[in-house]
């Protein structure tokens, strides 16, 4: 499978990523700050956490992009993601939507949607998220998929299509399309679910790989990619939660573009 | 002291915990957030931390339990709080209640006190909270406790009564009571206090306890057992508080009823 | 360079901080508090994050500092901040500024830059930040400096004066000044800007210091030196940010007087 077309230019982007080292304004939950700040550390990005509207507004044009992540939403999240979105959109930088829990609380499910319409450079959510964005039916619960990311294909495809932009379905199989291409990167590993934070992770560092991508489906693929291909290095040198998410961080910052080849499953 | 008559109840506990996942909704502190999350996972739990009044509400009983936690207390919290222990109990959900820092604080400890009247499955407090709670003086500063858990054992008794449920006091010994019953945890070790958030994701772990066990008093002594073997354990493969740290959460994974049986030392 | 004057007192902030333990009250940013937190309890100190505007102030007198970090700055922490700082002034207890961030966002440059007529005990920073806080052109964006220690030097002695106290410029080489004299503390390591987070603890190790040293001088001197020692240590046995994280708060509990003679590097 290492020959697939979008596997070169995928691992690409982790290499420019740490020449370039972009500037990521994370609007994210409260939950995952610190491990996000440290994953983006690890792959060579920086992070900034800007929260104050008027922060958050000034400086959405002065970072690399933009990530909102809706995972403990409050009236101050909202303020700051009003504040930073249209901001980002006039400064012409790539933004991320992170659909966290979207689906069974109404609240944020209407919301998320309304962000749609601000067309999101990608959008990363497990398959009961992108569903419900999507306005379809999943079997979510907390921030946990009772889906596989392949029953969210159509759902994908038709919010790509919507936004012009691409969206990643992460799962034990993740699925990224730009609503015509559909890539299925196989690498990963069950202790990644056992660590909070890391989906949540997992899209600031998408947020850092689209500033560095030919084209957002790419940077979804390479977001896919590695942490896919960390977590599986990882699991070989701890097999507990706590070791590995320690493993995970130091394993991301040694991930390299012949690593990347060795290990890569993509379909 | 391993034939204590709870210590086959507080041991089914976990491994019924492994089985049903739990969803916890946690309105905690926000020092504590992420590895409070990282013990629900590491025992097989799932948490999730939903905090706008709107959503907290709604969430309330979408979840198996919530955790109320005034450790960070501020107006969003309040109103978060204020929305879902309503809602918890409209939708006969466990909740429990952890007063950190009650005492020296005069804005907390009346919220908190405010709260006896919704009648938590569980208060879990270290003695000075217990007594400050229960209108007696303790000995406490900020979260550490300058008493011993039996200093606080009728001001235990007295909670318990007046919710008509259970009451965690944690220190050197823990101790639990319904408020006839009085059983003592003699393990964990003094590692514990020297990782942020060990008492605070033990309320948690609490909240998960009560949601299968037979009763508050159960899941008391569960929550108080499972973190002082964890405890011990890790305090023999890590001796400084980083790598204790990440050992506690590998060894909640690995904990199973064997080990707990092996290790349980109740009175 | 182990001979220089101001060693053996700062040495001796290390050992009169592990016998009694200051309590500090912590207003700092969200990606940073629970690792914050673990630093101080490592060293020997005791954390709290009091945020309610009017616990804040009812708090700042019961602490023994208060650090107030402006990282991730919002309403909330803006109204917990206008309480603590004037309770802590009128309670006598030494506050440090954090300006994380200052310079390339309006907001909390003038709001920092208002807070140095409160007279802080001591101002940590990097040198952009040190720079944009004292009127100065600065090379920073978001967190990182862009400049050297050294080249903050001028704007440090110029706030130092202009507040009467102490200023850390942390850098490669980090230099204290309390407006006439300049220590230089040339320990650290690389690997400690790979971990988020490391420069706001060293803001509350600070914070700790200054209630024990003889001066805000030497407790600045001090915070620099045991951070800087750590780090060394830590990189000898970790390479990588993840387990370096892990190992730096290890080293931090280990840390003794011996070790930070053998290390030190002052001029």
């Amino acid at each position: 499978m290492a020959s697939h077309p979008l596997l070169a230019p995928a691992i690409d982007v982790l290499t420019t990523l740490r020449q370039r080292s972009p500037l990521v304004h994370c609007l994210t939950n409260h939950v995952v700050k610190n491990f996000t700040a440290n994953v983006l550390l690890a792959v060579g990005a920086a992070p900034a956490m800007v929260e104050h509207p008027v922060e958050a507004a000034q400086f959405a044009g002065m970072a690399s992009a933009l990530l909102v992540n809706v995972g403990t939403l409050d009236a101050a999240q909202l303020g700051a993601i009003d504040a930073a979105v249209p901001a980002a959109l006039r400064a012409k930088r790539p933004w991320v939507l992170d659909p966290v829990a979207v689906g069974p609380l109404t609240l944020r499910t209407t919301y998320a949607r309304s962000l749609i319409r601000q067309t999101p450079t990608l959008i990363r959510g497990n398959a009961s998220e992108i569903l419900a964005l999507a306005g379809l039916q999943g079997q979510g619960r907390g921030v946990d998929s009772g889906d596989s990311a392949d029953d969210a294909l159509e759902a994908a495809r038709a919010l790509a299509e919507t936004t012009g932009q691409a969206v990643l379905v992460t799962g034990a199989v993740d699925l990224a399309t730009d609503g015509e291409t559909v890539v299925r990167c196989h690498n990963g590993h069950i202790l990644l679910t056992r660590v909070t934070g890391v989906g949540c992770a997992q899209g600031a560092l998408a947020a850092a790989c689209v500033t560095v991508a030919p084209s957002p489906l790419v940077g979804a693929v390479a977001a896919a990619l590695i942490m896919g291909v960390a977590g599986e290095i990882a699991a070989s040198r701890a097999r507990h939660p706590g070791s590995f998410q320690i493993a995970l961080l130091d394993v991301l910052d040694e991930l390299d573009a012949e690593t990347l080849a060795a290990h890569a499953r993509l379909s």
